[in-house]
């Protein structure tokens, strides 16, 4: 069930706040990855399709530098791999004291079109990857190189990141509040319902900027909130 | 006792480390809220009397979104109560898994005139919320609605914030290093005893950075650093 | 074993990151300072031979404020011994409840010529002290005065700072990740072996904005890397 | 709503594992107190309506040792007043560092027939209460007294308890695992659901221990595990 | 490399103390599992091949109770595959805020000859687990059915417990202390080091028991305390 | 000043609970040590000395097993040197990741008169040290050589331990609730005021079994309770 173009910018264009309400709603209420937070203050949504790269704790004899001059290592696979558009999210057991990635897998990740790149860990280089231009959410910046405690084990099986279920192709959106996973064949209705919801949530805000109260607008229980609405709609093209 | 107009605006100049001093020379060591952050950078103190609001955790059958129909529900109608130049101070019990408030609550204290929202817990549409103009203080960004986490259950009592006592009526006091909390009753002492504090530190923070050892000038052990800062307050009016 | 000007110069164009791999090929998978950040985004990198201070928990009888009247009081007699060109570390047994220091403190640091300063727990004064234009690392701001939960111990002795092990002239080294610990006598080794791998790093970097893939330049399995590299060590001077 | 005698012999007769499946089966899946545990081995379970006791930070100036003096405190007061039968459940905001309450005050709740104590924090005097013959949880023992760090602020109104909501009159159940909280309005029917479960894995744990798998049997898909339950029970008098 | 009967015997008469000493001595410092404790007091070694389980975050819709009615659900199939003799080892992403497991699952496992149970989470019927003699260790007792949090998603591949590293087929050993991973290529030799370690710890241990001096003799760096130990081990068969 | 028989046979009949008490009197609120418990259950009090031991985060180079072979290493001198009727109280920076020491080097302590050991980590071969009859204090059990994350560092200095400031020759008392610190120059007048506040608490808690109300008895606000109390002293003889 790819993620359509249609899906994909409607997902731009909502927060990751109205999002949960909208999976809360269906019983969803774990989707949020806890604790992460973007190395660049974001100016449009982070969407694509989930990519995973699940690391395990590191054992001493199994990754030594010399694990990374195989072509076949999982972390350096899976960027090559990662398909353009979808988005790597990395279990790295909510552990950060030492790094998921740094600035030149981030860097090729953005080479190839990825669309972002989440960790539960830390970035180390997190200064560079923040001036790269793609979209990266991690808990912390962290120096030592990832084979200190992370062993990339499998590549885009279902995964935990911040506590949150991720399988490949669910749909994952980032902004200035951190993630959120939807799962994929949700994916069509729940962007097209949190468009309406943002629609209705623009028009509360131009409201209650003005000085009107919220009882009766948010929510809409006053008949007049929904009349006003639908001429704001008519007024704002929405 | 309200808070004095004098009190308030001595208040806004002082840092809520020189409170600190000032409470702890009376024994209160535990009035600093610890572990939230503005949301976007102070430019100058935020000062009012602690309007609180109280969560415990939320029982699923009792939080299904359709509850914010009620206009009596506690969350709405203490933004719609909290009195203008107050601040709203929330108990989440330090648990950021799910926001606090969001956006358009948020703008609806801002546009009520309340003078700022400090919440153990998180923020939703955090960038939104920097924006306001108003100062509100969190532990991290949060998503999720409230009811994920969190049902409000009382409105202006006695509560605990980043392991902080907060009775209403205490003065609240904000800037870059966090939020704390001043007992109501020594609100005026306290806010004088700080001024006289700065203008002291303002005189040694000059002339440290003149190069000026700490030794006898910070705490004023000389007899020369008092001469001194006597001589400053006159050429600089304080 | 003092830092050489030469080994100061190297580190300060190499980032933790890579310093961090240097000391991995070592054995020495602890020396990075966990979770503790810049108070200002840094331009350059802070180098400098640790000067330690250690904290134990305060008892409050020994920790009234008068006790800072006295001029041989461990954390001022630190501020004022620790020598130019040093970084001062502070064990705070990573505990942010109360301050670590303040901005007076730390401008006298500065005005003494200090590298730098570092703790695991929190400074107040935190905006202030970004302005100063010394590095200066915590975990968070921290209002409390120090006296609340630390006193000092003990100036220039081997202590723990943020999990890693900092013995007095060891080299400490902060960019925009955090803070590394190199021991005193692989200072000049690790400087120049980071400083080799930074050149092949940064040629990898640009190799990789070009487009090109990591498998077999990352590391350098293939022939075609190194030819690669040797041209753009010659063509760009390094 | 009363918690009937059937109800309450019913529940001491069934495992919060099974009471916790009852309530998942409803949508509840947050009414286990977390991280507690029994100072003494339970013999039978825990059953009580909650009468609850809410603490706040203590605030230095209001927790002196003499306000003990006060017959109306409302720790001592809660003590004097929670009903025979009730189990007085304490939020002490999981914080631990200081007692919720010591032997005395748990000895006089034993004397007075309360049916059990339960707090997110820690109790004092823990082996001489583990000796009372009254059931009582913590998360662990916890010598300095309750002022240094908690206020009674509250008696029998909703409270929070090791992230669990708790309602005054919900029915508080507590076995070897922890404590469990049943809703007032569920209680007799979770009971009675929770008592033929609990027939049916008595059953089933008696066919394991046989050496039956537990494919077909748990959860009963094959036919063939109805009919031996039937008989089971007929056997058995259940 | 098929745990031999020879090896298994060794294991079981060392304690986790000394194995991790000899991977230490290899380089290995991470094969302990943290934070996790027997539910009864064991009075031999567990030891067997590890049998993996792996938990993600429970997704609501996917983790109804009807799961259990399909055979082919991971984690019944798991208790009905893991072979006699090995360990069932369970990633729980060490959080115990619902089961793992409970009393009938573990008590299918002890049925099948399995040899122990691990989880870096919790189990259930955790007072019912600790009779049915099978060696069982967690963090602590959580009554939460495992659907609350927990989805089954991988049998027997490569995991973390505890912040350990788990691969199939390495060789699980558990005493008081908690449990240990000896990877499978090296359970041989360890059991042999281990065994020849013990017989001189059993020396030291017994000599210092007489008031003998640790110094010289622990390590051995006199010669009298290997002449001792010879002469120890003749008298005691060793 | 050496605490005297007097005051050391005086303590062994006080509680942790009493002592908290006391030290909260005059302003000492943080001398309960944090987050250990006893290995066995005590049959008395631990009382003695504080003979202190720090540890810092190990860095590899420097603590492989052969640093055992130092005599002088402090781990092992400070084994031989804690002088009978001390505790040994050890700073591990509350991390129980690695052992603090083990059956051996605590057989020793036994075997030297020492009266107990106390660490904020863990120690290995807990059952073991369980058996041997001195009084020893953890966090939890940890199986992983000392050496993996500390190195022992100064014998006799200040330290922390579970959060609390311990100073070489403050007096330890150890009981089931935990460990606590008396300052030394208290010790005598805590301990007669803890032995008067025990004879009152005795008769309360004979008091309240026998029903009576703790209102005016706990504390002894009616005139009535101190007859009493004089009275059961001198039937009671105390």
């Amino acid at each position: 069930m790819a993620l359509s173009p249609e899906t994909r910018d409607k997902l731009k264009k909502v927060s990751t706040a109205t999002l949960a309400t909208a999976l809360y709603k269906r019983g969803l209420r774990g989707q949020f990855i806890q604790d992460v937070q973007p190395l660049h203050k974001p100016t449009e949504s982070m969407v694509g399709e989930a990519f995973t790269l699940r690391y395990m704790p590191a054992r001493e004899d199994l990754n030594q530098l010399v694990v990374f001059r195989d072509r076949g290592h999982p972390q350096r696979k899976a960027v090559e791999e990662c398909p353009p558009g979808a988005v790597m999210v990395i279990d790295s057991r909510k552990d950060a004291r030492a790094a998921s990635a740094g600035g030149i897998l981030v860097g090729r990740l953005k080479a190839r079109g990825v669309a972002g790149v989440v960790s539960d860990g830390g970035f180390r280089d997190a200064a560079e990857i923040a001036t790269l231009g793609i979209p990266a959410y991690h808990q912390r910046p962290s120096a030592p190189t990832n084979l200190t405690l992370h062993q990339a084990i499998e590549i885009n099986g279902p995964i935990g990141c911040g506590d949150a279920p991720v399988f490949p192709g669910d749909v994952v959106v980032g902004d200035a509040d951190g993630v959120i996973i939807v799962p994929a064949h949700l994916a069509d209705e729940i962007a097209a319902e949190a468009t309406e919801m943002t629609a209705y949530e623009d028009f509360v805000t131009e409201e209650v900027s003005k000085g009107r109260s919220i009882l009766g607008l948010y929510p809409a229980t006053d008949e007049r909130s929904l009349t006003d609405f639908a001429a704001w709609r008519k007024a704002n093209g929405r």
